[in-house]
């Protein structure tokens, strides 16, 4: 009988630190006594938004640094000098602020975790309807990010064609989709 | 009109490294003369696997330290010790280690990334038919991994009710879903 117990922490250290992430190692035992360590990143949760009109999808395009392209995606985004901010609020923000929508519903959607393998960073999805187009008002990380309306039927055959490459977009897809079957 | 160009790096160096994630912090400057800092995660690419014997899909429960909790997924991993391994071969390799299944059938779905905004790791999907079942063998990474089959109808559920809380999981059943539609 597997005995399911959690790993313990022996001993855990802050082994690099920037604005936007803390890496910490800790000294872990497993139940079957198995020392070793775990390297974990750190960063507030954030937000991802599905904006919806009833027969248009908005996505945003922007530069991925890590993987040095440009890629469509659903809005999304944390403030890391407001980590603990209510997830409804910062979606509504967020959205505001990278494709000028006013949503007059936000829906939740559900509460998933980005790479939990390594990374405690949680996710929050809404869909956002009954909206209003207004002015973008990016900041300066989001510097040359632009935004597009699609159809249902052109994002499926964007993430079919393979050009669409965000986990986070289509976990969200999954969870609208589910929701409302 | 924006300027679409990339960031352009100025320097780089690695801050933290364990067996299983670099991490390095670059000096950036954007095409806006705009000078920072990017703390990049570099982890190899990994694999998911969805086990699909027609009317169960195959799932793995484990404890996933860095949010403190165990919680359904489909099989996924990567190897350390060997990152340029051909994709299906790593996922006929790591569905049988932590689920016993030897699937006749690998189809491939697509390639995601599991978070660009802070990673480079890439995720390889493959859908798993015509399963056998057999013996699991799991690394020490894996101790205490467990596998079950639910219904499809089942696994939506689950999602509906927040139980499943991994974003590759529910990418990857995106891709499923939407190349099948």
């Amino acid at each position: 009988m597997l005995k399911l117990l959690p790993m313990k922490t022996l001993s855990s250290k802050t082994v690099y630190k920037n604005r936007w992430m803390t890496v910490r190692e800790d000294e872990v035992e497993r139940d079957n006594g198995q020392k070793g360590i775990y390297g974990v990143v750190e960063k507030p949760d954030f937000v991802i938004i599905i904006p919806f009109d009833g027969t248009h999808l908005y996505m945003v395009e922007q530069y991925r640094y890590p993987v040095a392209a440009r890629f469509w995606e659903f809005p999304q985004g944390s403030w890391e000098h407001a980590p603990n901010i209510d997830p409804k609020e910062l979606a509504r923000a967020e959205l505001a602020e990278e494709t000028g929508l006013v949503a007059a519903n936000l829906t939740y959607l559900g509460h998933l975790y980005e790479a939990y393998g390594y990374s405690n960073q949680g996710m929050h999805a809404f869909l956002a309807t009954d909206l209003q187009e207004g002015e973008q008002q990016l900041d300066d990380e989001e510097h040359g990010l632009i935004v597009r309306k699609f159809t249902v039927d052109e994002v499926k055959e964007m993430i079919r064609q393979g050009s669409i490459k965000d986990n986070s977009t289509l976990a969200a897809w999954s969870l609208w989709s589910i929701t409302n079957s």
